[in-house]
């Protein structure tokens, strides 16, 4: 790490392209992350499309979702102007420093890993071949999220819980690096998990009271035309407690999604409202809808114009790469040389 | 595969830098790869350095070794104009292609590698845990070199017994990849191992009589100066014969390592002297070691000027470099459209 760049910190956030983004996902991951980069770190976005291959078999939803997902943050206001933007794709060195990597890791590291252990315990107890079903990349993949991490120099990484062994396999890997090879030329900085405080804040309930989640398919999905939007909130489960009654705010899944989404003085007024009786759900749905539509209408009609080919996502996506790919070089060509290839 | 490289195949053989070449690689292994290149096929060669990085902890020494066996090709008649001869780091797209072959192999076939399996089976031989000392790069070979061979559409690999399964797992990868896109623009061509005849001629018996080989510590090295190659014969075990006696050619280690160096003319004579009786071994040791000198003296001013930094070997790498990058990226990117990588 050249002093140049140590002057100011790093932070880096990968988002893995598998599926259509929902209003959970805006609140408790996109939101949170963006904020980062109005932060003391310099920051980097990047699109794990090579990630999802892990699992993604359907070449054309891959394709599309890595555009979607890309066009999401946009919309949702990154700025690509004060970020580092960046496909995984578009940094082909990845894939070389992997190699590295692997010479340099132990298998009982991976061995180790969460995801890998769950599919394996999930297969043991179902009686088949403990590796039935596992594919190299699911296998390798605390390796690649290493090379994410590492080839970027990044010293924060926020993630959720079920990440941080990622991060901490990451510190491993840079340690033995630089143990092995760090006298000749080159140190990766070892990084470190930045996990959110757990706020209730940050939890959306979804369509069936529980948390919104693509795994509970219970999801209100960001980009839903107007009238879809309305009649999905329709969908979320209410009491039979009359229109003229007082009703509990907190334990409404109605109430909770607006709290998220209108302002202040919003929220407690119709707080107020409810707990005085006389509002029906119907209506609290009708104002939610609308509350929704306020909010993720122009984000829509942004998302919908960066999703057409050969809009500024394109120029974005592209510069983006361009920087991760020099930095990435730079790095690369410093451990090639530190480990004996020519 | 489009039909304009469909004309002619293509066999490949790549050569690890991991010591010294000695007499018995030149007659075993380097000789007979070289005369593939005047066969039916269109011939590449690769230095598998990267490969070589599962074991090499000493960066100058790969470093060196990288370049030592280029030279040891080149001196011992590998024509680069007539073959495809590069180094495995300066097709990148390896690995980037490794990491989409992960994702589409189950982790059973690493399993049954013979190699990883060798490893596992000595730990647990030793009461060690079974992954003790295993790094991830070993384990992971046999997806490297199955990219090393598909990436260049290589038809035929020549290896001996023990790499059999190697390209077989290289022909189950390029399946399975046909199997699920090969519908989208591109398919891979299934390579075969083609093994060479196991001749006596092929196997050189070393300085102990035992076959000449690194692990037994028994060999001569190729480029050792003129004195010192004669002082290595000269430790060639024979038994103690008087000279007046008649000799049995085929039990003695000298006679054996001559006749693969010498003109037949010259072996025929040789033999018919041992068995008149009247040569002694040392007689037989001073022209084995003229019979060395004579073939590798020229051999060896070739190999030191090529390993003068700034030689002709770096031309021939770097032009072999470009021809190699150039097909892999073309292959490369077709698979990354394949698969759904924009």
């Amino acid at each position: 790490m050249s002093s140049a760049q140590a002057t100011r910190k790093t932070s880096l956030t990968g988002v893995k392209p598998t599926g259509e983004p929902h209003l959970g996902n805006l609140i408790g991951a996109i939101e949170p992350a963006i904020e980062l980069a109005t932060g003391d770190y310099e920051s980097l976005y990047f699109i794990a499309d090579y990630h999802a291959l892990t699992t993604a078999r359907d070449p054309e939803l891959l394709a599309h979702w890595t555009r979607s997902v890309a066009a999401t943050w946009l919309a949702a206001g990154l700025d690509p102007q004060r970020t580092v933007f960046y496909r995984q794709s578009d940094v082909p060195e990845t894939f070389e420093l992997s190699w590295i990597f692997s010479c340099i890791t132990g298998k009982g590291l991976m061995n180790r890993a969460h995801a890998y252990k769950a599919a394996r315990d999930a297969n043991v107890a179902a009686g088949e071949d403990p590796d039935a079903g596992i594919n190299m990349g699911l296998y390798n993949y605390p390796i690649l999220m290493a090379v994410d991490i590492l080839i970027m120099e990044a010293h924060a990484v926020p993630v959720g819980r079920d990440q941080q062994q990622h991060v901490e396999i990451a510190a491993d890997i840079a340690g033995s690096y630089n143990h092995l090879y760090g006298d000749r030329g080159y140190r990766f900085p070892i990084p470190e998990a930045v996990i959110p405080p757990e706020t209730t804040g940050h939890t959306l309930p979804g369509l069936d009271g529980r948390k919104m989640s693509k795994s509970y398919d219970n999801y209100i999905p960001l980009f839903l035309a107007a009238p879809k939007l309305r009649k999905l909130v329709r969908r979320i489960p209410t009491d039979s407690t009359p229109v003229e009654d007082p009703k509990d705010p907190d334990s409404s899944a109605v109430f909770q999604i607006l709290a998220q989404f209108a302002p202040d003085d919003v929220v407690a007024d119709t707080r107020a409202r409810l707990e005085a009786g006389g509002v029906g759900w119907g209506e609290l749905k009708n104002q939610l809808a609308d509350v929704l539509e306020e909010r993720l209408g122009p984000m829509r009609e942004r998302y919908e114009a960066l999703m057409e080919p050969g809009s500024e996502l394109d120029d974005a996506l592209a510069k983006g790469g361009e920087i991760a790919h020099e930095r990435a070089s730079r790095v690369l060509r410093s451990v090639r040389h530190a480990v004996g290839i020519a």
